[in-house]
């Protein structure tokens, strides 16, 4: 299936491809050959393998990293749930674009594309508390710019976002689709006071009253998300379709995949989970995921900042993985005897 | 002082140089004015104040970054306390300098320059379950080694270390100056089976029987540990007289760390470690450091693999220090109102 002839994100959910086992397994068996004690570099032979199983190469490559981070207004910003005003995330998108920001440095350190889409900014969703954030066009629209954001030829995607108020949604989203209540689920975000984390936990719960009948995970993407999650969701979705590894971002990222997973149990088997933000609820949220964060670096900036400052790791260990010598080139003996 | 005209280890012990307060403060201050919320790169802002308390420079630099890698042989390999033969210390260092072992691979990612030291090879230590494993000579001698390994000029350190039982005698140090038995800190290092892992404990509660006495935690170092375990120390000291921040890679590393911290609490003020290894006991001997991991990879191979791999992630940070926009300078409002 192409993925410009489908962006309906049920249809592309249907078919996914699975992994190259044939791939992974020959990356596996080179890592024993390495002149290292077996699976002594830990997690970055994991990281190896990964790309060689999602990619379809027995020879993994990073030759074009993409950086994209999908931004967006929310319904629900006029409820003061964020230290900031709405009128940052356009801000933000043109500080992307003027190279400020700090995903900017980091896709740069991570020798990586940064693509930024700004979806309808001058449009925010429903307000969540009452109403749907998106209809089935807006959706349908969200879903496009998601899947157009994975090209042809991508060798690892990060993806991560920008928008006032969506780790309200976000909160609102994980709540719905694992159980629990505002107070569980919400966190400062950019930094909101106690006044506006009380706020924050009563829009959430509003929502979760508003659309407790929404009974399937896309339903729930479509009525509580943004359009930032759902680019992200049909972002990682296409690159499954187009053999491209992804790295998920913080936690609204997460909460975005996570209406992956409930639909199809193995939606995220091409993604790794980047970091694990300092925002309450994404431990938790990680766990749904079914996926173990490469870092934990205190971070809750969002942007793909987490996702951007993994790429080094990634890069790392295909490099351990094809420069390293093996036992027999390094005359290095393998074990006593 | 100068580090040439005093290799002795108390004597660079008794006057270190405190950080440069004025300089980290600059460097705080400027991060409360980037296009973020306060605090949101978490550990990575924390990174950048650490470089430029102890390089002395409100604006930090990371031109030179070396990784320093110290290698030994030890009288106790031959009680099978390890999974490879002793030969292979000076086959990985051949392979060090080949360009083919992870590290080199890792110093080269994380655009570093790579020095491996080999501390007479041919004349291992004396087995630490009978004897003393370094006189005041060979003691001296390994912390010239390792005081001569940071030179002018460098803007950060990363130390390691490769040793075939080196394992063992840093569990035995560790536990010297901790407490606890050989069973309590004892790992399987490069891979050693259950019956090596038996060995390994009683070597090391044969080696704290016999050196109960020594009442210092340089005499332990000395007693206990090993060339690369002394010259990582030497290093470390040495690094913070020449103004240079270090970044500690594993288990043995911290070992080697934590005889200095004993001897003088802030003696490791100017270290960041670099990674929580997967060898059994790091994570306490990481809290016995006082210093919290920046990476927890299930990585278990030393070499400085894990203090490379974390490289990237210092300067990630400072790019994002130094690269960012101010809020001022990107017309993005910081806080609502």
């Amino acid at each position: 299936m192409s993925v410009h002839d489908a962006v309906d994100m049920r249809a592309m959910l249907a078919e996914l491809p699975v992994g190259d086992a044939a791939a992974a397994a020959a990356v596996t068996a080179r890592e024993a050959e390495l002149t290292k004690p077996r699976g002594a570099l830990g997690r970055l032979e994991e990281l190896t393998a990964w790309l060689a199983r999602w990619q379809g190469r027995s020879t993994p490559r990073l030759e074009r990293v993409r950086v994209a981070v999908f931004a967006a207004n929310h319904g629900v910003a006029a409820r003061g749930v964020s230290a900031y005003p709405a009128s940052v995330t356009a801000q933000m998108v043109a500080n992307f674009e003027a190279g400020g920001a700090a995903v900017c440095r980091l896709a740069e350190v991570a020798g990586a594309e940064l693509h930024v889409h700004a979806l309808e900014l001058d449009a925010p969703t429903g307000d969540v508390t009452r109403a749907d954030a998106l209809d089935a066009a807006g959706f349908a629209r969200a879903v496009a710019v998601g899947a157009a954001a994975v090209p042809a030829g991508l060798d690892l995607l990060a993806v991560g976002e920008m928008g006032i108020a969506n780790t309200t949604v976000a909160a609102a989203l994980a709540a719905a689709l694992t159980g629990g209540s505002g107070r569980d689920w919400v966190g400062r975000g950019t930094g909101v006071d106690d006044e506006g984390l009380a706020r924050k936990a009563a829009a959430v719960d509003a929502a979760l009253a508003r659309h407790a009948d929404a009974d399937d995970p896309l339903e729930a993407l479509r009525r509580l998300g943004g359009r930032e999650l759902v680019a992200m969701a049909a972002a990682i979705v296409a690159a499954r379709h187009r053999r491209v590894p992804v790295l998920i971002d913080g936690f609204v990222a997460s909460a975005a995949a996570l209406a992956l997973v409930r639909r199809r149990a193995d939606a995220l088997d091409h993604c790794r989970l980047a970091h694990l933000s300092a925002e309450t609820g994404h431990r938790r949220l990680a766990e749904a995921l079914g996926l173990k964060p490469l870092l934990a670096l205190d971070m809750r900036l969002g942007e793909a900042s987490g996702a951007a400052l993994a790429i080094p790791l990634v890069r790392a260990a295909l490099a351990c993985h094809l420069g390293m010598a093996t036992f027999g080139e390094a005359a290095v003996d393998d074990r006593s005897g």
